[in-house]
């Protein structure tokens, strides 16, 4: 529990350092495509959710990423959030197989199509990065 | 309660009246689509959600709006909806800046990507409306 | 109670022997598209999806399409997935008048956002086969 | 179309004898139950849901809670009404068998906690009703 | 935008100055629920979602719970926080007859079940603050 | 990839192995109170999702309840199956306190409603294992 007194800045500083380590460059991205019209909203991401709630050690990167694909593909409507997650998993560990493995297992509770679809995204994400086709000789990203 | 004998013309009629004045041309726009595959559709949307709902004199249509973008941005996957109620919003005496806070507000109950995806829609119709930046010196729309 | 004894690919044959009665282009399409990232999901489709389940004589495919057309209206984030059973849903026997009928009936459950955008989608559908305008003299697709 | 002209009330009567068709007993304990609070609400359900959506020729009652069923169990959170629908589905012709086989069917596109949610509820109104064990001598209600 | 520096400790009790001012009463109810399993998620409760977010000006109380109500309708499966938030929308101005027409207005955008539900929460908390019934002479809760 | 030829009781006794790893005495629960009504869709939970997609190798039992966890809080409306899969968190060795941090996670995208009552849940858990409050020293259950 940290008791030291921050300013806000000093807040979102913080959570700029946790997101670095996830997927610093679509969090830039974010804040930018919010700075004209909610740069308060885009400052809670930086800030909160990596400042005070990624930044907490309970939880490593990578159960994170998993947990967030879940609840991304039972949304359904996220589309773009799970587009960006997808990534940020791959870059704390979890492997092409391991995502779509998740997927898979996503059937179960989800159904196939909202299955199907976050399989369509991780699609885009693995193609962009030279991935598939999974199994083969991946070229690099 | 209205007691009075309408027909269906009539009942289309008034509803007509009422949604002219919070977003006439994206519902003449809508029935327009409907006219070749669900004109029932199309009519009902007039008679029954604006001349029997919309109607009603218990809240106004600030609050309806409100309400409406409460409603869509949790639904999550209504877009197209929700682009033309930002638009209704504004008509209604809605700002920009009160409409971003909402769904700022939103975060609480929807969790970030759904309101990150309902600011996105936002940005869309008030950017056609040249009211970009906001705080900055909007051009009209 | 089937008691025989098969194979994976048993399974997999006896699928696609429901499907094709279904919709067997568009479960093609989607074994491709998941070939190179998920083929196992790709698989579970066709040999669990139609061959256990869509294979049941319980219920005769014009009310399983009917019933998937509901569930996906409600869903409302599965737009590709109603394409392709709008489509199912004209192949077993469901008219355009029955399919728009039944979108109707959904904005009592689902309100009329979620109806509107299902519409939407079947429009696309039908006039990819020629049968727009409904009640009009539609050309064959 | 109809264009006779009405009155509010006679359009409530519609409604109601539309009702008796399908689930009377209950659409009378929801009006009782919204008297003191929402009665327009009440209204509304019976004059417009059943007068006008119900009322229609284009689809019978059997598809129509088909349909219900199907958006029901994919929005997993309304289970009075389910409870209600089960009841009338089987008022109007589906059999304990083909519900559950709806249910089953659910499974691919809801995933297996609400088709097992749903079958709960039905568990409940097929006992009330003394139907089960389902394909045995099941008593009369 | 707040830059002077603060410790934990008060922007939790700038949070519980925001809360008391709409349901203070819930708010410490929550809190203590939370105490012995998930303290954090109590305090960010407090501390970001009233410290950070109910405190920002641009959105009066009222606004805020008329937003919150179309939200947790919408979502369906929220029963508990949608009581607490029905009567906090009584607590910063909103009138039983106001509340119930936004429910009305729900049927529009979430379908008749979810509206009905939202109207069962709403008929519990007005029967405790003998709000009912609406119209009527109601005594003081 | 599995190609000797199996009979469906032996998929069935397949499923019923793995199950027994994660939670054998909530599957037989399950089972029962479908035998009446749904015995199919018992023999699928135990034949397909165990048997066919838990039995995977490629995702370790702590990883698909994790992702488990996640889709059921978004989901929001599966408490009974929230339920079961804390307890089989807890059974394959995620920590009361993971399973509390992964909540606290989940209200960045699911909102603090669903985190909250996702909590609630793990909180009846938890008291019936014995294992509250958290970081004391637990009793045994």
């Amino acid at each position: 529990m940290i008791e030291e007194s921050t300013t806000r800045t000093e807040r979102f500083e913080r959570g700029r350092a946790v997101l670095d380590a996830v997927d610093g460059e679509s969090g830039e991205r974010l804040v930018a495509s919010l700075a004209d019209i909610a740069p308060e909203l885009g400052h809670q991401v930086i800030s909160w959710a990596y400042g005070e709630v990624y930044a907490r050690p309970g939880m490593p990167p990578r159960d994170r990423q998993l947990m967030t694909l879940g609840m991304l593909t039972a949304l359904g409507d996220t589309g773009p959030e799970l587009e960006v997650h997808i990534g940020a998993a791959l870059n704390v560990g979890l492997s092409p197989d391991e995502i779509v493995e998740a997927f898979l297992h996503a059937v179960l509770y989800c159904g196939f199509p909202r299955a199907i679809n976050a399989v369509t995204v991780a699609k885009k994400v693995f193609a962009e990065r030279g991935l598939l086709p999974l199994g083969g000789a991946a070229s690099a990203g």
